[in-house]
């Protein structure tokens, strides 16, 4: 069950962008698993991809295609990720790019594949290439809901998020869909998001405005640790709002950045809320570090604390395994008697050690709830961190054992 | 339950080494909870500890103790850790040690402490002094089996490894008793274990044999991936045998070594097979890395991932999630195409792809053992790391969510 996490919200359409979803039984039976994004000409594609060295074939075949032409169609399939497939792999992702191209009448480069799924079987080209025809014709603006079904694996619920805003006074929408439960620590990427805008955007400037929003969000949540083979975040510029943004410095641009990273944090935050398993939803700030580096580490050991995570789960304020994790968190130099730590507003260690003042029955109080924020203080510098994650239940186990069965 | 673990085996007696074992009712009624180790006057005690940064108030005492003078006995708590206690913690394990040597006759700094259980909460002194007596009264040369169970926390089973050897026509003796289930990723040092010879040994030959012995044991196992505050490893070298090494140049040393690693590696390994919830034995191989360093980055992403322990835990040959974990590992190089994975004698993956001859079968038949051999070659060097760690079931959440109550 997701952690407070309210019903799919109303997803505005995107002028210049339709969205086709078909039922290809890919791996499974009846199940929403096919996806094709269409693009107006002129649209502009900027994306980010794991860092995982064992990317899949999907990315390699979309970063090759990105780099070749301007791109008219997504691609997008659930049930088998395509990775650790080596080159029979890369055949199977580009053979399945050049159908869906033969029937839009487009070249294959103009096409970027997107799997998601089980790792290390081959991708089953002949039952995705059949479903494509359904996908077309189903094919509408309207169509972003259907979509964030069709790209979901272990989710238990489909992810958007949606804003209209006006800038320089031109309406503008920006429309986002996500998937991801499990193998989730984004690097510099996320698992798989599509996010489009009707604005229109230098592409330099429509990367970094991707890159900084994806590293405030997506780059910020972690669900267990593992990064994936796959993971993918596209943000499509269709420029039919009339907005121009031509440069990052000024208001047009920050409105423009504003929207989109709340688009992008909603959906992150939302991958975390569904994460398997998940009973809470866990906010962890470290403040007052050295640097950011420093920051992001307590802030993942902290998150990837298998004792940490289960205590959460049984509600147990024991925050010695927090400052345990703490004292092992891999930066040069920690400052003990320093460090303070509070779960919402209750201060539990002060100086390194238990607070004088704190009684377990207000750490009880936090624990109890559904949402908690653990703030850690290292008394050493000016950075900050803030990053979600979950914790690690009975569920996580069972569906992680029975993910392939 | 513990996975292939013998019964406690023959533990000999240590000439010069007694041990006395009481009930205290530190944190629990009824449970042997207090252990005193007494060295015979001209002992050598070297030590290797806990790299976390919050070590506990103990650790820093023994260190302390250590540097001031030589070391008459050790004495040991289950039930509280005494860390993140601040200086009433120190203080409170300054009392304790304070309070044997009365009673011993010998400088409180002869005396040196060692905790383990929950962090956070105040050791309770006086019911550990009033425990001294019933220990003193039971010590024995042949008391090791009773301490192995004295020092428990989460663990099911006592642990404990004995070698007789005879070196230089001297019959020798190494003992050694471990404990330790959960929050263990031993750095430098390990959870408690107690080792004692009869060789004489000159302090720095002493201190190197068991720094290069428990980086070659404790220091190579991992459970759930959390150094704990209070790991401590200590060898005592009583010199009874007649024994003498003061060189680690020759055939003594090397033999004599070997014994103490055969003892450490057999007490690491039975703290793996008896890990907080563990169903299965799993040795992992990183083989022909560019550098220790990265062989151990890499074993240690793939001991950690909740993903690949929770594949074991369903005996599923999921080999996806070992790829993943190797693609995600923080070291500088990976040569992805050069990557091989065995799952015992079976290659699952070749040239970083699934081997054209694996079939699932024959991974099915691996994961369904109790003890599984996973071995990457990196294909980049000459360098070699074996570490030991077991799978996340749902009993290791059950111990974790419940470990308190």
């Amino acid at each position: 069950m997701a952690v407070n996490l309210p019903p799919l919200p109303v997803l505005h359409p995107v002028p210049g962008i339709r969205l086709g979803t078909a039922r290809a039984q890919i791996r499974k039976k009846d199940r929403r698993d096919l996806v094709v994004i269409e693009c107006a000409p002129g649209t502009q594609a900027v994306t980010v991809f794991t860092k995982n060295r064992f990317c899949a074939a999907p990315v390699s075949v979309a970063r090759e295609h990105l780099a070749q032409t301007a791109t008219h169609a997504l691609l997008i399939n659930t049930g088998f990720a395509n990775a650790g497939t080596g080159p029979e792999g890369l055949d199977d992702a580009r053979r399945s790019c050049a159908a869906l191209a033969t029937i839009m009448g487009c070249a294959p480069q103009a096409v970027l594949p997107f799997s998601t799924g089980v790792i290390g079987e081959r991708l089953p080209v002949e039952r995705l290439v059949a479903g494509l025809p359904d996908c077309l014709s189903a094919m509408s603006e309207s169509g972003w809901a259907e979509a964030a079904h069709g790209i979901m694996t272990t989710d238990t619920v489909p992810k958007g998020s949606s804003r209209r805003v006006v800038i320089e006074g031109k309406t503008v929408t920006v429309t986002g869909i996500a998937k991801g439960a499990g193998m989730i620590c984004p690097n510099m990427a996320t698992l798989l998001a599509f996010v489009a805008t009707d604005a229109a955007v230098e592409p330099a400037i429509l990367q970094q405005c991707l890159s900084t929003a994806a590293d405030a969000s997506f780059n910020r949540i972690s669900v267990d640790g593992d990064t994936s083979t796959n993971d993918a975040c596209v943000l499509l510029a269709t420029g039919k709002s009339g907005l121009e943004i031509r440069t990052a410095e000024g208001a047009a641009y920050k409105a423009f950045y504003e929207t989109v990273h709340d688009v992008l944090a909603e959906l992150a935050q939302a991958i975390v809320r569904d994460a398997e398993g998940a009973t809470k939803f866990i906010t962890i700030d470290v403040e007052h570090g050295a640097s950011q580096a420093d920051c992001l580490e307590v802030a993942y050991t902290i998150a990837h604390s298998p004792l940490v995570k289960t205590a959460f789960f049984a509600s147990d304020p024991n925050w010695g395994r927090i400052l345990a994790a703490i004292g092992r968190a891999r930066i040069s130099q920690l400052q003990v008697d320093r460090v303070l730590i509070h779960l919402d507003d209750v201060c539990v260690v002060r100086h390194g050690a238990r607070a004088p003042e704190y009684s377990e029955a207000q750490g009880q109080a936090v624990m109890a709830k559904s949402e908690i924020r653990v703030r850690v203080d290292l008394g050493s510098g000016t950075a900050t961190v803030r990053l979600w994650t979950c914790d690690l239940s009975h569920d996580y186990v069972t569906i992680n054992a029975e993910y392939r069965t």
